[in-house]
């Protein structure tokens, strides 16, 4: 089998990236390996830049968005017993749209199957090959055969366990870690919405989330320890913890309800470059981490591909390879300032049990500092919506 | 003896404090441990904040400051290779006055002197008595002679090592610290100024700053190990370090001279609440220390006896107890916002040793932002000007 640009990776990046080469007359097949339902079902992030929402917009995967998001034009941070409001719209003119990424998934999978587009799901033994040559290749197999997939480009959008990374040698690599002491509890609940807006909260017990999905469905996380298991914490502990840290003393509660689902998510900070190796990019959570509290993990696998599509473009249109060979130096710009937004907000928002008493102070300092100073308060807001400069 | 204000320390704390007292007809007696040739010459910060040169203006202490001081609009940034401007006056519309503390302080003795001030150097022994009474007094030996100072308040100006915080039962007392594990290496040195403006340099090496005090002499640093010593250190070696951590790429290179003073310089932050005990009170160094990054030593000081000052002649004036009662609380909101600030340039600036690869490379990120957004770069010169929203 042959195609232009070879795609491991049917998540955000993989799929919107098939999306807009498609538009572009540009060739590709993506494989992944689960099924079409676990990658429509699996619960990750909910908040779409406008950037993202606008790219979604105007290449015709937004309809359904725009229908069932929720445009948010602020978020409301949380501590020392009181809420102040950010206003996102008033400070950027910009807004967030709340709208869960497996809804996005649904989309663009849609899209693509309308489109008849290759989308190869529950592939396994997946290896890349001649990434280095003009002729680069992925083998795999699927329903019971081995297969060989030809391309000019092979683009690794597999996540951060997928096999792409691992084929840029280790000594072109450099890799930058941190990893979080703690870690998110989340919870789906059935209940209306506790506020209009997201809810951060920081507090001496750590950090909560109060996140909406819907009318009636709601998401939220509390601070964790990393090793701690869902299986102690019944649901009403769940709820006193919730409560102490999220209740104001002005007499906002969070709204209880029916808990369907728990589970934990680790935190860390990665980034790894380079980005290009020959024939072979990385895209999205294959090449970056960021811990959920900015939000950008899916608006920066987004704009990855965005520049990457504009890349390939070029190439195929224009015989271009300097936006090619400028790839990982362009994402990385973008990539690098949300990784210490997302550090900064992380540190600023949790429990630091590494920290000095000293320093848990200074959180308070800085809220105090991002909640009353009109630069602090934009300079959070441009990157919370996705507009500062890179 | 007996006066209605003993003040403890002939800092700027102590001196300014005496001086705004004696303008609104309150008495007050100065005591200090060291000569008047000490204090007059011990090499210390050089930044005044607009505010701060305003009320030494507006108080009649500003002349020689305003002759000989120089005002600067801006500082620069140096990071990988480049320099970028921050533009004080441009975004805040303020600026900074170099002039040196000692220089304030001759100002500040000359004054007190000249309008017949009580102002008593070479004391030793001093205690404090009676603070949580409404008849405080300061024993204290001089000349020889074992003395008592009867006064209405006590204010601890006497810095980090002095007695008076300790006079604050420690069960009333909560202390927060941070040592880091950098210290500065100063220079004096005879040369003409590198740059019209202050530059702070982040590089691999370490921090660096290339500071002013006259047309003649410049003030230099560098970040060294705390365990260090000047003896290590040739004249050589300190220029090939300056060299290596401050020259730019666009070819400007710092002015060597004759180095005819070098010490090292400890940096801790620190912050003890309460600021009151009954009828004492804290200001300056007695009750915070802030990393020298942010040049807010001398400027939290002046601040800290502004807002004394008016609560004390709110008693005097109108029998008003509730601006002393309120004094701790006010003041620890521009000291927070002040200790935030120098955290936050120090790790920003500083070679981390203790802090991960991927915490390093956030550095030259956050530099990157700083020196591109405007509401980052808002926010780094309203604080350093001094008005950033307490």
């Amino acid at each position: 089998m042959r195609t232009q640009v070879g795609i491991i990776g049917a998540g955000p990046a993989g799929l919107l990236l098939s999306h807009l080469l498609h538009l572009q007359g540009i060739d590709s097949v993506v494989l992944e390996s689960r099924s079409r339902e676990q990658i429509e079902s699996t619960i990750r992030a909910g908040v779409l830049e406008q950037g993202t929402v606008d790219l979604l917009t105007e290449t015709g995967v937004g309809e359904r968005m725009k229908a069932e998001g929720a445009l948010h034009h602020g978020f409301e941070l949380a501590f020392e017993g009181k809420r102040r409001r950010l206003d996102l719209t008033g400070l950027t003119g910009k807004s967030i749209t709340v709208y869960a990424q497996h809804e996005v998934i649904k989309d663009l999978v849609a899209a693509r199957i309308a489109a008849q587009g290759a989308l190869h799901f529950e592939v396994s033994d997946v290896s890349l090959h001649d990434v280095e040559s003009s002729k680069p290749g992925i083998r795999y197999r699927h329903q019971g055969e081995a297969r060989e997939l030809h391309c000019d480009f092979i683009i690794g959008c597999d996540g951060a366990q997928g096999v792409s990374r691992n084929a840029i040698p280790e000594a072109l690599r450099r890799d930058y870690q941190r990893v979080y002491p703690f870690a998110w509890f989340g919870i789906l609940v059935e209940a209306p919405p506790t506020s209009d807006e997201l809810i951060y909260a920081r507090h001496e017990r750590g950090f909560a989330l109060v996140s909406t999905r819907s009318h009636d469905v709601q998401r939220m996380y509390f601070q964790c320890d990393p090793e701690d298991s869902v299986d102690h914490w019944s649901d009403d502990r769940i709820w006193a913890e919730m409560h102490a840290r999220v209740d104001s003393d002005e007499g906002h509660k969070v709204i209880e309800g029916k808990i369907f689902r728990k589970n934990i998510i680790g935190m860390r900070s990665f980034v790894s470059t380079t980005m290009q190796h020959g024939r072979l990019f990385l895209a999205g959570d294959a090449a970056h981490i960021v811990p959920p509290t900015g939000a950008k993990g899916l608006n920066l696998a987004v704009s990855d591909v965005r520049v990457l599509s504009e890349a390939l473009r070029g190439f195929y249109k224009n015989d271009r390879i300097d936006l090619l060979d400028r790839y990982s130096e362009t994402a990385l710009k973008r990539i690098w300032r949300a990784e210490h937004f997302s550090y900064w907000m992380t540190r600023m928002m949790h429990r630091l049990d590494d920290a000095s008493p000293f320093e848990q102070q200074l959180q308070v300092a800085e809220l105090e500092y991002v909640t009353t100073s009109r630069s602090a308060a934009m300079s959070m807001a441009e990157n919370y919506v996705g507009t500062a400069p890179v």
